[in-house]
């Protein structure tokens, strides 16, 4: 509990950050079987606007968007669970929300710096300073085919251009000074010139001239959240996020993470306290342990052998080498250097199955999605939050709900309310802007 | 009046149409400084959501939205036109209406066609069918300064590029055959995967796999809606659009341009009435003609010289060579072959001009920023638009209004009710989507 209070939120107020994060119809690929209503409803947009009342309702930080830019096989079984431009699901929610941020997930290898950099401060101004950007490098060759070919950059140049993408972006979302925008009707001075900047950038892979099209935000920029736990995404994490979505399985290497990641922000002469960590975390409540089960066993069976073929993508090995009754194979796992997936997810997967000796079954029961996973009752999801939040393993969670929007409704029903009880979770925004609610300075 | 029936809408309901083009925070150059509110508000949702709920009220067909992927050394004299990405503002809107179409425009230069068409899709999905998408070419060196370098395609690669574009776009729309989401729950078949189709497209300029993440939206596909009257312009228009944008200030060289496009439509095999020409044109209301005019005086006066150094730069000659009280320089425009800017504003000018013998000032008096303009009544301005529209020279306008948003309001409450008792204007919305009150059903 060493720097718990470095959590702390704005005027001190209990910092535990919950996020809710958006995949499909909710992170259980069973659920769209699971809803009550029609399965088309994952495009419309009273679903996300529901979905942004009831984390506002909870007081939750943001609402966490996943980008997919190619429609898979396995997205004729299931919504995909990034099917909508997040860009335009988040305005739908910004325009019946006042609090909570908007994290938009996008590609630096599969956009250009101006458009994304003016997109994602257009979404800040329309919010009224609620925009962030959750940077992923994108490796899905799936993806590279619809983008001019099979070409899947390697991971070196993937972060290379990463890096050199994300500076523009931060350059040109501060390419007019604070008060450049002078709006003096009686003098007719529009904007103070000598204050807006060109970038004039360029580097390795981009040329941006800039200036942006629009003036610096409410909020200063909006929030870098950072995916990716390779090496190359934790130095980008270090030099640039303000906080960090990551799969965890277990306390102890979330903590290192932590600290890891902390370090290399100190490292490249930041404040650690201004960089927050929230794995994803997967409740499944219930009223009781039983009901909780028995919602987790329904949802199972609507989902057929996906959670499986899933998990075997995540690792690497086809789904044949699977036995749920067996271990992981091991040897297989290792046998593939060439694995092009997320380095995360696989690390976290088999930290799990070797440290608690789990056959494939109970990797599936108690990691949900690639995430950690608790089944059960209200107080035992409060539990695990507080315990790893307490202990500094995380700044807080990005909840993946297992059915949405009304797993998001029995958290906020249920379980925010056991936190701020707690005094763990905040009673009510704070702030004006997201930046204020994350308790984040504008980096200088 | 020969092809009026042509126009007739959704239940032969009268067929003109009307949208409002938001420029900025209006057309006319001196709008930000005549405004009543914070000169901000350009950036702000309740702004946009205004404009919205003023056009539904009105029974306007769309929403029109610029864009403009630089910043200029005019976006310091006033806001620029197209400050915020469309796509951010128009779901903005589509949250608070019903009805009105929203469309963006987009340059099919600086995108690309996977990330494009499903930034489309997804506002055609959120706003429940009214999506439409403004293809431009963009031909301004600012903004290719923006992307990679000083390069600007000529125009014959540009156009090519556009077309090879277009297709693409429309391909990944169409991906998904209609039904071809199935969502049985009770089998579990969420998709139909034999009916939803890669494009496998490998072209000259791109290559793109498919299918779309997502499913056909309700109106078979976002309408397409194009600007630039060039002759490769209009050669996708005729292939492509399902309504055109253009500069036309008289009648006759508009009923020749309206001509020539469906000519070509019916060359591609299409129904010339599934192809809508809505040119530009800005109304200045006043409850006299001498009202109107002060309106326009007061509202030149807070401009400054802004408007001669548009048309200077519309036309291709430096400013210097303007006279307010002469004619246009045409010995100089006629010099410059290099000429890159719009060839329909600069025709449109031009032809004015030589037409009517007008001086320069004459010419501000009656181009508004490129469009012709009527100073004067609600009666006046309603009979422009009926003349126009009777005479068959034009499908309907897109509004160019002044001051935003009250000469929309001004124009809602005063015009509209002239059009619909003339018999000309619509009273209602009728149809469940943007293709259904325009009257054109999905191309085959």
């Amino acid at each position: 509990m060493a720097d718990y209070a470095a959590h702390r939120g704005p005027g001190g107020a209990p910092g535990l950050i919950l996020n809710v994060a958006v995949l499909g119809v909710g992170m259980h690929i069973g659920a769209w079987r699971y809803r009550g209503d029609d399965a088309a409803t994952f495009a419309d947009i009273e679903f996300y606007q529901e979905l942004g009342r009831q984390a506002e309702r909870g007081k939750l930080h943001a609402v966490f968007l996943a980008d997919t830019l190619a429609c898979a096989e396995e997205n004729f079984e299931r919504p995909n669970l990034g099917a909508l431009d997040p860009t335009v699901a988040l305005t739908a929610i910004a325009a019946v929300t006042k609090h909570v941020g908007l994290v938009a997930t996008a590609s630096t290898t599969y956009n250009e710096p101006y458009n994304l950099a003016r997109r994602i401060a257009s979404r800040d101004q329309l919010s009224r300073g609620r925009a962030s950007w959750n940077i992923v490098t994108t490796f899905v060759p799936d993806v590279a085919a619809n983008f001019g070919g099979a070409r899947l950059p390697p991971p070196t140049e993937r972060y290379e251009r990463a890096e050199e993408f994300v500076e523009i972006v931060i350059k040109l979302w501060e390419s007019w000074e604070p008060g450049a925008l002078v709006g003096d009707k009686a003098s007719g001075l529009f904007a103070d010139a000598s204050r807006v900047h060109r970038l004039d950038h360029e580097g390795k892979h981009y040329s941006v001239r800039g200036p942006l099209t629009l003036p610096r935000t409410r909020q200063g920029r909006p929030l870098l959240y950072q995916a990716g736990s390779s090496e190359q995404g934790r130095d980008l994490a270090g030099r640039f996020a303000d906080a960090v979505f990551v799969a965890q399985n277990r306390k102890d290497e979330a903590t290192a993470f932590r600290n890891d990641i902390r370090a290399r922000a100190a490292k490249f002469g930041r404040d650690p306290d201004h960089v927050k960590i929230t794995p994803g975390f997967l409740p499944i409540l219930g009223g009781t342990v039983a009901e909780a089960r028995r919602r987790k066993e329904e949802l199972d069976s609507l989902g057929g052998d996906a959670e499986l073929r899933k998990l075997a993508l995540r690792v690497g090995v086809p789904v044949s080498a699977l036995d749920l009754d067996k271990p992981l194979p091991f040897d297989l796992i290792d046998a593939n250097p060439d694995f092009r997936g997320s380095q995360g997810f696989r690390a976290a997967a088999i930290a799990l199955a070797k440290d608690e000796n789990l056959t494939v079954r109970e990797i599936l029961y108690q990691n949900g999605g690639g995430h950690p996973q608790v089944v059960g009752t209200p107080e035992q999801v409060a539990d695990f939050i507080e315990d790893w939040y307490r202990d500094s393993a995380v700044d807080g969670f990005n909840l993946m709900i297992d059915v949405l929007p009304d797993g998001l409704r029995d958290f906020v029903d249920q379980v925010v309310p056991i936190l701020q009880s707690r005094g763990v979770f905040h009673h009510d925004y704070v702030g004006e802007t997201y930046r204020e609610e994350m308790n984040i300075p504008v980096p200088v």
